[in-house]
């Protein structure tokens, strides 16, 4: 008995591409001489669908793609994650399947029964859970089907659900598990992951292929890392990450469980190849080619052109040099050192007149009153209308290049430097783009050192220095960790060792910039919570603020 | 034995305001000579509380308020809706929850069944919904709690759950419900309540008294209309709309079912008095007094200026006026009418110097390629940074004047008339703008008429209307209903008559422009689909674009 596992890149409610690359990795498996291939969950419509799931139209379209496919489960047998309609009038209308496809015909459905309905996930908004519970008989094996959450319960000590499907299956005593995933990247993820799988094939003595997307839709980036277990507890086989792949094991030696292999899983590796691979996705599926972004010459602006040129190629991502009378002379020559390396194209374009232009024509309005953060956010809006306005005439998508840090606490002008179609560095703390941009130069100096140890500086007013108004990145990054990440309130944080004043300073500002947050671009998602919709948080809310 | 509602507007996260709130509500109950005062859903934290429900000390600070509450219920109940904690170390970590309150302490508490997870709903995100029912005993009368959705399984041809709780509980024999709502506001949502409570009336047998929340919590409104319902089917009364009130029933009244009242549904009065809420809580709650917004003469931002004078006061509201080469003369004098005849506030900035430093920046960069939207788009991010600069210096709140109609093509420029930081109109197709401004001129023409009969038009270029790159409101809108509110594909649009071709362009504008709605602000929902947290949809999806 030969499995293959199909890891593959899907694409949203791109019906005839998901059919294709699916047809075509079934001709590959029959090639490796597999008896099933296996693709991820709601692999025919591509995850997470969100929304469309309400159109019937792309029900349909889900449906025939299953048709299709088999069709082509002549030798081979396939199993495909779809949404299926119930036909029951109570409960919610669709299921979350996977579907056992085998001589021309769909032989067999097993729903899924643990719907995620936290962070980014909504299932329980569209799917009803599994009441029943069946393994699948073929040629003489029986498989126990589940999909992505079934089985997350076991390993956990605050467990979400009442219920593990596979306790009811094991009765029916299955030969091995196979699991159909869509489980988004953080930086810890693939560690967890094996955790738990760890957990299911020592708990039940089965071995498990684990099968994951690989790939970008919008924020949420799939790292693949598909899993083939051992009874034992052994990783027998790891997949590469952000790759797709079609690969053949011959079910014997997995139960046999004497091989061993796993990836490194360096942190900074990990963050870098999801970015590249989020933004090359998000401009792919979107259809755009050239990527726009403002050079500051500081470090995240650096940082984001170094891992678009990587994504995009060089030649496709422009920067735009926007000097100010309150620019330093680094500033020029550090964003410029930064092109030539990457041989990136740039211009130069001063917002000295436009920003002249607002000053004048808003002077008369402003009674006299000093000059303060407004004056601030009009050259920094000044610089997002340039590059909106580049972006707009020649089809570029503007690169927004703000960090977690400030996002977090609204150091940022709304409609300025928070303006783009993508947040490529929003889900990294201030601290973490500078060991990324470490990780960036490890074998050159891409980045030119001067913008890595220069002070921060938002460079809108004279000497101004970010540590003006924000308290140090060190301890910054670790107060909002522990409220963003871990969910710890002020009185646990304090507790910690941190100064009250400024843990409650901090965490009044998270809350009350939310309304900023709330019209940022998609944040591509590589921690365990990143602000977008993973984080639903109330705007006018009166919490710690 | 007498029950009172207390309809009241709670703020999500301010515990002590909601707990002030509740608790001179119990002592007006008491004046009132009631046996038992009955609050909202969530009432100690307000709805929809989302993520800070993650948080152990917002748990607390609810248990908090409960806490003070029971010690108020020495000779009154009080029937107050929390979260609370989930002892079981499977499922979910929290229940959304009814306490009967009395003598000092908790009596009892029912959790809720059935957790709303669709459209802006996300229940199911933190809450185990309940296993257990048992009514309440309570001075010889047995009383069943439900809490909001829990109810809403009766009386459905579709029904999302596979059980009802009252079936659970009606073996217990209770001698009426009490129903602890949050139930958002749509224009026809009063309507569809009645004939839920109706069914549910009518299938137990019992009196039901359902108590909603007042007042607006960012985009989210709810309407109050409590109710008040007798087991003969009728609505013994339903109180005010957009009102906080405490009124008190006799039982045996409302068992006799011998009173009938029920306020009139107009839509338009419905929409107005929604969006006025809207607008006054999301100011009120946040903080602030005053609103900016720009004044084109043209229908949408006469119609929001008309909203926020009756919401904040016409001195509150500032108008500005930002004239271009393009705008016409009745552009002026339109909108110049307009603020005269509210008394607000205006003033006249033309954006020709801003708009023509940006050409002049550009133009080198722009390789004589012919004028398109981009220059359309820096006119209107010129308005957009020059309203955002008043608003920073003076600390108002920026409106976003789009409709629903454009919002959903993506006819409008992100930056430019996009921003704002709440947006009055976005959940109002066109077609209804113009009928709300009807509904606003019905005795006196506030409106000036000439904004009203104008062919629309952007004045971004010479000549320019609506109507060259869009197809009339009239079908556009219908088209979008389909698609949007009924969730009606291509396919069954085409079939109701509509060219085929217009539908899937129309269609595909809404789809490919989900980028831009991602970045707006939150949108004051009245109908049952508004853009937003209500409707998820993918950025990068292929899908009918």
């Amino acid at each position: 008995m030969k499995i293959s596992i199909a890891q593959l890149n899907y694409h949203i409610g791109n019906f005839e591409g998901n059919l294709q690359k699916m047809l075509a990795s079934v001709e590959e498996a029959k090639k490796q001489k597999a008896d099933i291939v296996v693709f991820g969950e709601l692999s025919t419509c591509g995850y997470p669908p969100r929304d469309f799931l309400e159109f019937d139209d792309f029900i349909k379209e889900s449906e025939h793609s299953v048709n299709e496919l088999a069709k082509a489960s002549k030798d081979i047998a396939i199993v495909v994650g779809s949404p299926t309609v119930n036909p029951v009038i109570e409960g919610k209308d669709l299921y979350n399947s996977a579907l056992f496809l085998y001589d021309g015909k769909i032989q067999q459905v097993q729903h899924k029964a643990l719907l995620p309905t936290y962070d980014i996930f909504d299932e329980y908004r569209y799917f009803e859970p599994a009441h029943e519970f069946n393994v699948v008989e073929f040629k003489g094996y029986k498989i126990a089907l589940t999909v992505c959450e079934d089985i997350w319960n076991v390993g956990n000590e605050n467990p979400l659900y009442v219920t593990c499907p596979l306790d009811e299956m094991i009765g029916q005593k299955p030969d091995f598990i196979i699991n159909l995933s869509a489980s988004p990247f953080n930086y810890a993820h693939s560690q967890e992951r094996i955790r738990i799988l760890k957990a299911n094939v020592e708990r039940y003595q089965l071995p498990m292929f684990y099968v994951n997307h690989s790939g970008a839709q919008t924020e949420v980036i799939f790292d693949g890392g598909s899993l083939v277990m051992s009874p034992n507890g052994k990783v027998y086989d790891e997949l590469p990450y952000f790759q797709e792949l079609v690969k053949t094991y011959e079910l014997k030696d997995v139960q046999n469980g004497n091989q061993e292999f796993e990836q490194t899983k360096d942190k900074m590796t990990l963050i870098h190849d999801a970015i590249v691979t989020g933004i090359k996705d998000y401009f792919g599926k979107l259809g755009f080619k050239k990527a726009i972004l403002g050079l500051s010459g500081g470090i995240d602006s650096a940082v984001t052109a170094a891992l678009a040129c990587r994504a995009l190629g060089a030649e496709n991502v422009l920067g735009v040099l926007m000097p100010s009378e309150y620019s330093s002379d680094h500033s020029v020559s550090d964003a410029e050192r930064l092109a030539i390396n990457f041989g990136m194209p740039y211009k130069i374009i001063p917002i000295k007149n436009p920003y002249n232009a607002f000053l004048n024509v808003l002077q008369p309005h402003f009674e006299d009153l000093p000059f303060n953060v407004t004056e601030e956010n009009l050259q920094a809006r000044s610089r997002g209308i340039i590059l909106m306005g580049i972006s707009n005439k020649f089809g570029h998508i503007l690169l927004n290049t703000s960090n977690k840090s400030e996002m977090a606490v609204g150091y940022g002008t709304l409609y300025g430097d928070m303006c783009g179609g993508l947040s490529v560095i929003g889900d990294i703390y201030k601290m973490e783009v500078y060991a990324l941009a470490r990780y960036i130069n490890k074998d050159k100096e891409w980045i030119p050192e001067n913008s890595i140890v220069k002070p921060p500086s938002a460079e809108l007013r004279p000497d101004q220095k970010d540590s003006d108004s924000l308290p140090d990145y060190e301890i910054l990054d670790k107060v909002l960790f522990e409220y963003i990440e871990n969910t710890q309130g002020p009185k646990e944080i304090i507790e910690m060792g941190f100064d009250e004043k400024l843990v409650k300073r901090i965490l009044r500002l998270v809350n009350i910039n939310e309304f900023k947050r709330y019209q940022t671009a998609p944040v591509l998602r590589v921690s365990s919570k990143a602000f977008g919709m993973g984080r639903r948080m109330p705007i006018v809310g009166k919490y710690l603020s």
